[in-house]
């Protein structure tokens, strides 16, 4: 929790090797030149979400247009579980909050599902994106995870490929512990679903229990809210068949 | 994520057995008659944190006193883990959350302890009791766990019981799987210290990892905010050795 809060972080779009100069965006430019104030030569690290991580030195030409130059990668590009994090949107603050999280725990992709008691039905991607990028760059996280555009239910388990092993947090499970089917899995193509805070409907609870490539895990024995769930069942998955191990 | 929604939960300091008739506090009358206008006979479920959870019905008498009649136990009241949750206090909206969060995974007491690199020195108990209460109203804990005053990291560490095993969440860790230091513990009397988004200081990273009741866990490849890495964390120790077994 030390390391991500020593050196200012930036996502740019652009190849990263040596030697590159990298224009900032202007709205990067103004949040480093006047909000961070930084300084001619000053050093932070860019990630492009593919090339790694690398030290770079500012140069600023006035208050609006700055420069990286690409010193040396510090950081080479980590590959990420293959973990399809599936989730209904909560409400402003957690949804934010879901997101960022996801990242952290290192989810390779995020998308929103529109579930019968979603509490919001069109999320704003864009801030979904901002989120996730905001949360690589606080947390040293170089593997962005793309936000998908948000699906409905029935469509996404539809249209799931049953090659890969869905996993959703059943609160009505008999037995408390998921470590144990979690561990027997033997794919690691992953995703995980998890429910909005008034959980899933009858109906998609039977949905999922019905298809062939689902599991339902338990997360103890009190009942979670859902980002709570999220974060505790990501825990659990990186730890028995994510990149924890 | 569905059952803690559908009735409304008060906390109530009184005991509770058949028949006992309970005086709504006033800001909890108030609540309930002004706020959730919650009519005449309607019911609502009631629990101490020592007889576990109660179906009441309310009684009120004009706009400012409610009484609740108990009708029936609907929970008997759960034993938690004795996990007793430490950590540095975070900037406000996080550390509501922290607490939250904590109750949630079935932390049996809550100690903020003030570290080197701590952003809240003097963190507001009554209000931290408030989102403990809170968090257990509204996900049915029945369990509130105490929250402790502040007391320093040095302190912590001194009068820390030795037959309490205490993890911590080392981000410097070699290995990144928690799952197998948490199975060869042989104690179910734990401790868990999570430290400020700053870390912890060298010297205090030291100091546990020279206490021989200090086991210290990785938490993955990635850097986890402290909020983060407190969920995590407690979802590993519950899977493991805690009541998600």
């Amino acid at each position: 929790m030390r390391a991500n809060y020593t050196m200012q972080r930036l996502f740019v779009d652009a190849d990263l090797t040596p030697g590159t100069v990298v224009e900032a965006a202007p709205n990067q430019a103004h949040y480093l030149l006047n909000v961070l104030r930084m300084r001619q030569d000053s050093e932070l690290l860019v990630f492009n979400g593919r090339d790694g991580e690398w030290r770079a030195r500012l140069a600023a030409s006035g208050k609006k247009s700055a420069s990286l130059t690409l010193i040396e990668q510090t950081r080479p590009q980590p590959v990420l579980p293959d973990l399809h994090y599936c989730f209904a949107p909560l409400k402003k603050g957690r949804l934010d909050y879901l997101v960022q999280k996801a990242v952290e725990m290192g989810a390779s992709a995020l998308t929103p599902v529109i579930t019968q008691h979603c509490q919001m039905h069109k999320p704003g991607i864009e801030r979904l994106r901002a989120n996730a990028l905001e949360a690589a760059e606080q947390c040293g996280i170089l593997a962005v995870p793309p936000v998908h555009a948000p699906v409905k239910f029935d469509r996404l388990i539809a249209d799931w490929d049953p090659g890969r092993r869905l996993i959703f947090c059943d609160e009505s499970a008999e037995t408390h512990n998921p470590l144990t089917m979690l561990q027997a899995l033997e794919t690691d193509r992953l995703g995980l679903i998890v429910g909005p805070e008034g959980g899933f409907s009858d109906a998609e609870r039977r949905a999922l229990h019905a298809l062939p490539f689902v599991t339902a895990i338990p997360l103890g024995p009190r009942i979670l809210r859902a980002d709570t769930a999220a974060v505790a069942a990501l825990a659990v998955i990186q730890a028995t068949i994510g990149d924890w191990r």
